[in-house]
């Protein structure tokens, strides 16, 4: 009994916690209960680093802080027991651990986890509320859309790499000129390379603060032809994203269009009917309804053809005089 | 009669106001008309900013407000009144309902409401200028070439959600990172997180004023990393509106392509006559020649080949007794 | 006798100035002449701006001025005279007019009129130089490359119109937005609304120069929105112009495979070896080889098919017993 | 004897050093090796650039350096030695120059040429070192990912020649306005065309150090407009980038099918069960596996038609003596 009763709370715990399909007005208030808590922290976060805020309502902050771990921690504790519920017919612990390993799990532990280090080590406080702001991370769960651009960054991870290997060269380079040409006349500015890289970033990001600038005319010159150099380095990402979103968004069409192909020669789909079975797969995919509608017509036009074909190669016998006719 | 005059009448109004096929001179006059009054308000509202112009013509701008308010109000309530002919079969406080709650409406109330309010409460007159100022919004409904841009940024609405949310994250994360390390030492400029929000948002944003920077080396190698993030994080929109744009076009393409083969199973068109027929679906879609010529002349290729085939199975005798098969 | 003297020189004089396809070492070093020329001019005018430059050199300066104004002017009544062998059939006048209203012919007239306007109205020095250097447009007529970009750019004109639309409509919100909130703060800086465009120009288009900017809270509230807007506007024309350059090289592919298809259908072309014809081709549409090979290769292969299937039909007569076979 | 030894040796070398494919333990050592010591080069180049932490270990900073050089040196030498080896058959003289004529031979030879020239002529120490970071660009040769970027940048020479050009329009253009509006409110800053050049240049690529800014309102008029240009201006390059990776992507597909297609006619691959062969060919072409998927299914969708066709045309007889009939 007891036992059945602890399933039931385990899976009850499961559909709130992990299941997104599953969605009753309490998963939602749950869900809803953990988003706000998430700002609220890290509202609180931002009002205590002033000074004369934190020093007059320390108090509140302090309760506010040990509630929200409680229930982060809480949280955790639950998202980890109920997780087995997954696939129920693996070990229990497998499954745990992998979700523990899981990025999402990682980020909650990181949410609780300077609270309770703070126990035993120090932590300085400023850096402390800093870590506390990894709770912020959390909300990425709740966050679908975030999802496509996180993979087409993740996929183009290859160019973003040359990127970055492409800006350290022109900053050593950049700022190494700038040192050279420029050193002699604000000493205190370009005193060494590495100093001159603060101007090298500024510039070849196309942030320009002016807090350094250079003042020779060969070294403006120099400057001149780095923040040119500046505005096509900055383009690169740009290109980069706008092309793997443009891929991201094919790869998408051929999996649907698959997927399509093969329920048709397993006749477990009717294009023209199963509106609601396209509806699902179009979801699954992740593409809107217009994108979707091509292929679908695509595919219903190619249908049509093939049955005008075996139309015209019905008549395998003359209707006049019953002989085989060659196909 | 006097009815039917009536009914002329508004009918007259709504032609001239709101239908965009019915064009003669005088519809064309009041459109620049209320076009250049609303320059002219905007105009008057930049130059009442500035006190010495604003005391010495008072006078006239009190006027020319006054005479603007007038005019605007007349056209909400001719607008509101003749919108009825839109659609004469349906009741007319529905259809008024409808437009009145349409952006268009809503945008040419707030350009009179302003000085409606003021005969009430006080408003503060510095604001009450700004809020003028939102006249200027009622240029949009002249101007055609908007609407494709904001098709597509309300269609790619989720990505920028995730860059918005991504922005917020890292504003939050460098301005705390930022406070951390710089607080010492400019406690003054960084002196809580919300402040240093400031100089996070001006740098993830590449706009870099250089009012706030870091000074001490280790803030300096943190605000290196941050800016670097910026130009990836500014990359992001203009990626997503390039694939966005390329989007539009596609499913615009499809749309037409669409459209020509129901025609042209119906045999409502023919696709190499109908000049005019294939250019006005081409003006409804909105594709430039260039581009729909292409898939004319896809289509074009189809038909050929497929006479071609009916050509090849035309002279199909039965081999034995010489009689016409049925195709 | 000396006329056609004169048609020889004039047909001569064309050739050299006008007729791009002709190439001896002759008219390439004429070009070469005019460019350095032009850009010696350029030089001239941004050394004569530097006073102590000027003031010491001024002889030499007015020399190299009017010898300049002298072969631009003997370029433009040569163009001017032998553009007429561009179409020898039409009246000479008509061509002519057709050159001078042509953009090239406009650029160049605008090289050289300010030098004769000055005879008779004094212009400002610092003008006058200014004017010269539209002398640098006439660079335009040597760089090819440049054909296709502003193509894209002015195909997308309608897209570009709508972008400055959207950015005058932020500039003057913004500049209200900021001059209500920040004019009490810094009377002497948001004095006016368009005293605060400047601002609103400067952080819109992310330049950020940081010689104004808002101080209070409130006012660095509405600026960081203002801010993050100015990335996604700054984005628009990179999209716009990613998007307008890959339809561009769209529509050149259709051209080419449209070119091909007519030539294949009138046999004037051997798709397999008039590799100078294909070559021909490609380079007039403006294509690389290897894009060109794509659409080569899809025609070999369509013709492949073609032939296969004919292969397939070729037995019209049963090779046993000799009669008809149905096709 | 002593010969073959030598042979064995010589190819020992070579594939150490030069063969990307020969993957040892040691040969990986190797390499690790020699990307460590070139990172120490850089970073000994940007300390010992700090004069106090010069001072203090300049003796062993020359060590480093002289084993640098040496180990360089050593490097150089054993390329140009072993490199014979690529190709047995050819003249070693001749494939040796086609080495040493190579980029990344050049590269070498710049990171340890300006050591030795350092003997004979004496250079100023800060340009020497500058010079020594040359040594960074030898990290290109482990850097596989930034082909493709390069490869897409030099194919887009074209545009980006023609940005360039305009942008230098634009600079002067831009230079020369702001000094005849701007130059009398400030001489001192845009004293003469060139002096303000430095101006135009931080503003078009929306740099905007802010060190130099209009302050005339007839200037801020021009500067707003010029840095509107100058957002469109850089977004010159990421619209071309952009266009230029989609393309690059393209042919590269065309590049697999072609492959494909004619490995299929040599019936030299079976698409269906040929894995690592596929799999090779997509390295070769540097494609994922999702775009390569889309590729092969197309294939074998194909396939299945032809075979389909085949079987429909199989059973062939004549219709009178009933013999079969060549297909």
């Amino acid at each position: 009994m007891a036992f059945t009763a602890w399933f039931k709370l385990r899976n009850f715990v499961y559909n709130n916690l992990h299941n997104d399909e599953y969605e009753t007005p309490f998963s939602r208030c749950i869900n809803w209960f953990l988003i706000l808590l998430i700002i609220g922290n890290v509202v609180a976060v931002l009002l205590e680093s002033v000074n004369q805020i934190y020093s007059t309502y320390q108090f509140y902050f302090d309760i506010f802080e040990n509630i929200s771990i409680v229930i982060f921690s809480v949280e955790y504790v639950l998202r980890f027991w109920s997780v087995v519920e997954k696939s129920p017919f693996d070990s229990g612990w497998k499954v745990r651990w992998q979700y523990v390993t899981s990025g999402a799990a990682i980020i909650d532990l990181l949410a609780i986890l300077p609270a309770y280090v703070n126990f035993f080590v120090h932590i300085d406080l400023r850096f402390l509320r800093t870590l506390r702001l990894l709770r912020l991370l959390k909300l990425t769960r709740y966050f679908v859309s975030l999802q496509i651009l996180l993979r087409v960054i993740e996929r183009e991870k290859g160019s973003f790499q040359a990127v970055i290997f492409i800006l350290m060269i022109m900053i050593v380079m950049a700022a190494a000129g700038i040192y050279v040409v420029e050193s002699r006349a604000q000493l205190d500015v370009f005193s060494s390379i590495p100093a001159s890289m603060w101007w090298a970033v500024v510039t070849l990001t196309t942030v320009g603060y002016g807090d350094v600038t250079p003042i020779t005319p060969i070294g403006r010159f120099l400057g001149a032809l780095i923040t040119i150099l500046g505005v096509g380095l900055a383009a690169l990402p740009a290109g980069i994203l706008a092309n793997g979103l443009a891929n991201e968004l094919e790869l998408r069409k051929q999996q649907l269009e698959l997927k399509f192909r093969d329920l048709l020669e397993n006749c477990e789909i009717d294009i023209i009917d199963d509106e609601e079975k396209i509806e699902n797969i179009r979801k699954d995919v992740g593409l809107s309804t217009e994108q979707t509608q091509d292929i679908v017509l695509q595919l219903i036009r190619e249908r049509k053809e093939k049955q005008l074909e075996r139309e015209k190669n019905k008549y395998c016998f003359c209707p006049h005089c019953g002989h085989k006719l060659p196909e």
